[in-house]
């Protein structure tokens, strides 16, 4: 045995063997540590997989009850027809009762989703809206974390799809009021972008409220016109654009079920033309194959050769160019025109009583038929329903300047055109008087009209034409054409108007016979439309 | 006293006495010279002024009972209203019975005056017919003469006012074919020049009763293309042509109304864009202030953006314009498009159901709505009614090769757009087939349709796009749309196409939320207005 203070040297084996007990202690503590590591990481993936929002086929959705109630469907290229039945918003709480569980497509109008639950609306339609909910279940926690956390991912415009549960419930900032929807499973179809352009919501509000906002600590913006123009399809979700859209539509429906009932045809005139149209206003033109072609100004010459057609009462609905270079809502370079022509046996007021009949067609028929619709414009602008009366209302034209007169203007010799500021008048004037915002005001100086108009029988300074006018805006104007060749050259050689081709053959047409004729044409837009705003 | 033989000289008194006597008996005889001549010229005067036809004021003819019952009216301009009734001659022997004495207003359509009658044929409408008759009367031959006259004087064409007692009659040439018009009165509204282009007649014969006319005595004049079209307001009045024309309204009625009925909302998109509107087929241009813009092709990526504007289902009835220089009754620089495009849940087929309704509705209303019309063209392009299925038929691209592989055909790879003649032949195999006229071809190949084509989900060498035909005539095309964005890049780079600020725009609105959609388009008269033909 060695004594104290004795260095015993550690054998060879003795060496070896500390080193591999330090070797071991080493990899038993790495081995922990991979351990440890393999486990987190098992962790993190099962709640990585917990919590992942695939996205979702859209056919395979009818078995996600034990799949995934959420998800971003595939894009939807008709693989399939699932059968599904969707729901119209604007049916809930009548046709759908609560209790009932239900399918819903829609634009995503807006979402709050805080804590443990998620409120959001879905629009349809532009104004037809819908509160939907989804709460966290105190019984079973997790399930819920990976709906709240896809709902929060959702932006508002895309396009989603909820089934859910109609529940009773007042929710007063949607069309639907007295149910919700409680969410079972959320899919979106299309989605928006995070960053939009603008708001619908801002789109939709009236110059009154942005201007009684702008004291106060939350000022609405101003969408400008070009943001608005320069994303249209964004601005016409707005309700009450989106219903202006709408209430076009339903204009020319009920101009065209005016007519036919009125025994009119629809005719579709050349629009790439020979010749100019009209004189006066200015004309596009394009290069038709090495000769020139203009674009038609009005379907004027071609509506009054269907007369000669033995088409007897004739409208069109369709573009009409003026390249006219001025920027007024009264003037633009294209426009729906609505036209119509027709034989008249003796007089004029035959054409002015067809017209009148339409309009009060449109004006009941848009109360009655689209009143939903007015609605939701009145809401961002105001009007009331347009007064008229049961049979035509009729000024002529010294009657006019002389309640101008009364009014404080002065007409000069009384044959000049109005301005737009005496016809503003004149309109508050004949309401004053007839009680009506709607009106004609007949028998126009020769010298302001075209040279298709018929003189007046005892006076040819004035003429057999008219405009129409709705609370003092002109939305139509017409006349009695002139239907004989010989006065038609005699008015184009007084006006200094020179013929071309397409003029030659016009007049031609009245020498194989023609029935006295009247018309008229109403702009789309410049017209009804506009004077709602 | 003086003796035989003598002189005696004439005293002057004797001489004075002999003259006087001798201009007395001149006198005498220039009297009576006189007085014949001025009897003959009294007789003259008295003989023309009873013949004279003067031109008659629209608004005396009331009191023509006494004065003159027949002459041209003076131009009618609105003087007064006469309140007088003209009755339609399609109601002649049904509303009105013989026995009534009645007012019409028509086209003269052919008159002979022979001896002391007059037959004559009034027309409305372009086909409604009925005869008009007079007769000289044996107690009171001397008014017929006048009468006689001035209906000699008549040219065909011209419109004209009769009044007259409805009798019974059997008149096969008429459309009203158990009554005729005694004319009681008779004035003329519109004089039609003495030279007509061509006569109506003539433009209303079918061309195999113009063929089989050519090798008898009496051959019927074959009018020219460019003699109709320089003419079109006289070729129009030919009853097929004029019932064509209401056709084309009719459709687009039948059109309207079943879009209507099906949730549908008319827009009116823009024709004069900043950019082509479609690849492929050219573009008319024109100068915008300074800029060019161009004529719209289609209004496709704008009712594509109407979807993305929540107007979920839309159609527009609209020019379209396409500058390809070929002259085949297939290719028009302008035609009328009728165009739709909605959202769709799952599936295009969808849109089809869709189209397949309208399409029926159009059908079911010309034959029953339309029916006297239909009668009138078929009496000079002779045609059947359409067949239709009840469902839809929907043939998939690679059983339409098949079949036109089974009828001779070498179809190549299968992928080639198919040939007029192709189309033809499908028709027939179809009908064949299936028993129907009227089908869908579907899933056609991707490289021959437009970048805006959803692909097929299972083989993008094919697309979710249809074509739509009647008896192998292809009268609409459509598809699926590809509403998402990245697609719809992958596309237009794969085709090499460029992206103007317009396809920018178009693309950037499918990235704020957009409906999968899908739509077609049918051109008016390139359509089935044609296959009528």
């Amino acid at each position: 045995m060695a004594a104290d203070g004795e260095v015993v040297e550690k054998t060879q084996e003795e060496k070896d063997a500390i080193k591999a007990a330090r070797e071991a202690r080493k990899a038993e503590k790495e081995r922990l540590k991979a351990e440890k590591k393999a486990k987190k990481a098992a962790a993190a993936a099962a709640k990585e997989a917990a919590e992942r929002i695939e996205e979702v086929t859209y056919l395979d959705y009818g078995e996600q009850d034990n799949y995934q109630t959420m998800g971003d469907f595939a894009r939807i290229m008709s693989r399939s027809r699932t059968g599904r039945d969707f729901c119209n918003v604007a049916d809930l709480g009548n046709v759908h009762k609560p209790g009932e569980t239900l399918w819903l497509r829609g634009r995503l109008h807006s979402i709050r989703v805080k804590g443990g639950s998620c409120f959001l609306v879905l629009r349809q339609d532009s104004f037809h809206t819908v509160q939907a909910t989804f709460f966290k279940d105190k019984e079973n926690p997790e399930a819920p974390k990976k709906m709240l956390k896809y709902l929060k991912s959702l932006t508002v415009e895309s396009i989603i799809d909820i089934e859910g549960t109609l529940v009773e419930a007042q929710v007063k900032s949607c069309s639907i009021q007295d149910v919700e929807l409680a969410i079972g499973r959320i899919y979106a179809v299309s989605k928006a972008d995070a960053m939009l352009p603008f708001l619908v919501e801002d789109a939709a509000r009236s110059e009154e409220e942005v201007d009684a906002s702008q004291g106060t600590d939350r000022p609405f913006p101003r969408l400008g016109q070009e943001l608005r123009l320069d994303n249209r399809w964004m601005d016409l979700r707005a309700p009450a654009n989106n219903a202006i859209m709408r209430i076009q539509s339903a204009i020319c429906q009920l101009f065209r079920e005016s007519l036919y009932a009125q025994g009119f045809c629809e005719i579709h005139t050349p629009k790439l033309i020979a010749g100019e149209s009209e004189s006066g206003a200015g004309v596009f033109t394009t290069d038709y194959f090495g000769s020139e072609a203009c674009l038609a100004q009005s379907p004027q010459l071609y509506k009054q050769m269907a007369i000669s057609s033995d088409l007897t009462r004739v409208f069109e609905v369709a573009p009409v160019f003026r390249a006219e270079n001025s920027n007024t809502r009264r003037h633009l370079c294209e426009f729906t025109g609505l036209d119509l022509e027709m034989a008249i046996n003796d007089h004029y007021m035959e054409t002015l009583e067809v017209i009148h009949t339409m309009f009060k067609h449109i004006f009941n028929g848009l109360e009655s038929r689209w009143a939903k619709e007015l609605a939701v414009i009145r809401e961002q602008y105001a009007s009331e329903p347009v007064t008229f009366t049961e049979e035509p209302c009729v000024l002529h034209w010294p009657e006019g300047i002389a309640m101008l007169e009364d009014a404080g203007f002065d007409t000069g010799d009384g044959m000049s055109d109005l301005t737009g500021a005496m016809e503003l008048a004149l309109g508050a004037a004949v309401k004053e008087k007839y009680g009506t915002d709607f009106f004609m005001l007949d028998k126009y100086p020769s010298s302001i009209r075209p040279f298709y108009t018929m003189p007046d029988p005892e006076d040819s300074r004035f003429s057999n034409s008219y405009d129409i006018f709705i609370r003092g805006q002109e939305i139509c104007s017409g006349a009695q054409r002139c239907h004989d060749p010989d006065l038609v050259l005699e008015i184009l050689a007084q006006k200094g108007i020179e013929m071309g081709d397409g003029l030659k053959t016009y007049v031609e047409s009245f020498r194989h016979g023609v029935c006295p004729h009247a018309g008229a044409g109403i702009s789309l837009g410049l017209g009804y439309a506009s004077s709602l705003e």
